[in-house]
């Protein structure tokens, strides 16, 4: 009779057990659509805007005349709002860690600032933006339906997927790199389900309003032999190397900007002044804007051999001066177009160059390894998965303990099976 | 003059620093090669001697009467070389994160008694038996290296990269198993790069000797609409259910058997008889095996319903008496089997529904999320990612703490951004 009481009591627990779990699922459903549904039409409004600013900046180029002036409302509008022009990505980042609180008033000013970015023909991307407006919109629904810390962490993570799945077309990229961009070595994997959800929606509604998925195809695709694997190897390390010098670039550009002028405006200004000029003086408008249509010449096997090199340029004065937008397009232009010149020089196919060298320098400046990976089969398909891998890893282990987002923790070590917990750098 | 000092102070500090990373991934490149070539070369033997045993069996169907025999040498073996015949993967995983020792006769003896388990009729896979054969290769390299525990931690994954990687021909797969399945939620990605070299290794080595990728050809791929989202979440929820079922059948088996009969020969010749009797009741040789061509089937579209059924069955009776291989194709053979049963009812395309239970079986089982999505891709191509990533996603949440490895710790919540750190049941 005991056991029988016993029995009774343990089935009772595990159905409780199976109970709580599957109204938790429920609830997630639930949010997650929700969430899925508001980012998905403010991610395609933002990525329709964005597109729009380039479209209309390329057919009247006097635009970059204006961005020095440009810069100055950027400014005036976050000071206005009483939200300081350096709020940025890594506010998001902490804000998951911590308990700091996300202001409600990011979400437009960073829709607006990159706009104008980008119209205006400052040289920066749309996904760091993207985290900000997901992040944001994650945020506040998190605060209206008084969510504890815990699961509220998981619907920023959520907002983040789905305006990044919206504006690239990537859901599940969306979803790892809002997973593994907050701390490298350990993954909330709770944030995935809700998170691919939101991800999803997010995809389809920005479908249906005229998105569509950053897809390429590789006209060539080597087949795996040693030769291969070792220039492969080579040039891996390189881009990891491009990416420590492109982290670099940005917050050494960022902190001489902040040390020579204390004044944000002059300092946009300055800035602006200072693309412009580049701009007038190099005759080309390669580097203006998010540079999209570089990225294609290059996977199709056309670059110029130092691209790469004015697209650092170009992003870290106009970050680093004060405008907005994010870092991550201008790391697959810089990747593409160093891959593309690399690849002839090492043998291999500069088309295919140009896509390992784009996720080599993504993976190398943000340390997301599973989302590059993941990132080189939605964009590329499956079939150079392996070289992909390799490029990534190299790239990730090569480029050490530096990274975009300061805010970023780097909890194990890239060279032991160890628990460091650094700042990325 | 100071600054100058301090700026080359700081240079030369920073090309101590690259050095450091660089002679490190050098001396990476050259152990992880090795290893790949002895783990490829043992890896693909190994592969060859259990497809042999299966053909064999299958041509020679009077075998299954010799299994409580083949059960006995099976034990006298273990006992002979004393090593308790309960050791396996759980040792393994537990040797990375502590200083536990895996027994260097540990190679011989699951390849031995993994042999004769499928030869005979035993129900089991081969992969388990991988990450056993790996590891204990990389631990006796480490070694022999004498290298540090933190250094010698990532030659153990990379042993089991490459064998699982040889044998079943998916390198990437073989990487992130390797790293997912110590720690949920914490990877050490130092491990990346040493394994995949090694991963890569093998495979190449075992392709020269005759191995094979498995791949499987998708018919049906369904376009994404919100109803097959939804039928594929409902099917992942029932898969994340037997995920549940099966690691408690093979729990329960095992303590049943050791409760009733202590005596190991006595455990192994009963366990074997029982196996011989349900195959002649059933008079099928289905559940024989690693039962490859069920799964082939399956995927084509064909399956019994209560196949996966049986197969919990004969692999919780064959590995809970202590007969040796894997867990890991069991779970591919129920995961499909069931798939392509319920995908009938539920109206998804019982070829594609199979591959989705797969899986997702796979996954709830083993509590790897992100192996599971590249399984997936390197199986059945990209097509199908973001509707396998869901079924992955829903099957590990709705799983719980289950697991069919008692060693592997999940450490941070199903449910939460929470770190919980509980062993998996």
């Amino acid at each position: 009779m005991i056991n029988l009481k016993v029995l009774k009591k343990g089935m009772v627990m595990k159905l409780d057990g199976a109970i709580t779990y599957f109204s938790i699922f429920m609830r997630w459903i639930f949010i997650s659509v929700i969430i899925g549904l508001i980012t998905g039409i403010i991610g395609i409004i933002f990525q329709r805007s964005v597109a729009w600013a380039n479209e209309f900046r390329i057919a009247h180029s006097f635009l970059i005349y204006c961005l020095p002036i440009g810069g100055l409302f950027i400014i005036l509008f976050y000071r206005l709002c009483k939200i300081d022009p350096k709020t940025g990505t890594n506010l998001i980042i902490n804000s998951i860690r911590s308990d700091c609180k996300i202001p409600s008033l990011l979400a437009p000013l960073i829709f607006f600032g990159t706009v104008v970015t980008h119209l205006l023909g400052g040289s920066a991307g749309r996904e760091g933006a993207a985290l900000q407006l997901g992040g944001t919109i994650g945020s506040q629904i998190s605060r209206f339906l008084h969510l504890d810390a815990k699961v509220g962490n998981i619907v920023v993570i959520c907002g983040m997927s789905g305006v990044f799945s919206a504006l690239f077309g990537t859901p599940v990229t969306a979803v790892f790199f809002a997973m593994e961009v907050i701390s490298v070595g350990v993954i909330y994997y709770a944030a995935f389900v809700p998170s691919i959800l939101s991800a999803l929606t997010a995809y389809e509604i920005s479908l249906l309003l005229g998105g569509k998925t950053e897809q390429f195809h590789l006209l060539t695709v080597p087949n795996i032999t040693a030769s291969i694997v070792c220039k492969v190897i080579l040039f891996a390390s390189l881009c990891g190397g491009i990416s420590i010098v492109f982290c670099t670039a940005m917050h050494k550009t960022d902190h001489l900007f902040q040390q020579v002028l204390h004044n944000d405006y002059l300092r946009i200004l300055t800035g602006g002044l200072l693309i412009t000029l580049l701009t007038v003086v190099l005759n080309t408008e390669d580097y203006n804007g998010a540079g999209v249509s570089v990225i294609e010449r290059a996977i199709g096997g056309i670059a110029k051999p130092d691209a790469f090199f004015w697209k650092i340029l170009f992003t870290a004065v106009t970050i680093g001066a004060g405008f907005k937008g994010g870092e991550i397009v201008p790391a697959f232009f810089i990747g593409a177009t160093f891959g593309c010149s690399v690849g002839k020089i090492l043998g291999i196919d500069p088309g295919f160059a140009a896509a390992l060298g784009l996720i080599a320098v993504f993976c190398g400046s943000v340390n997301c390894l599973f989302t590059s990976i993941v990132l080189s089969v939605e964009m590329f398909g499956s079939e150079g998965l392996i070289l992909f891998a390799i490029a990534s890893g190299v790239s990730y282990m090569l480029s050490g303990n530096y990274g975009l987002y300061s805010s970023q923790k780097i909890l194990y070590s890239k060279l032991k099976a160890e628990f460091v917990n650094l700042n990325a750098k």
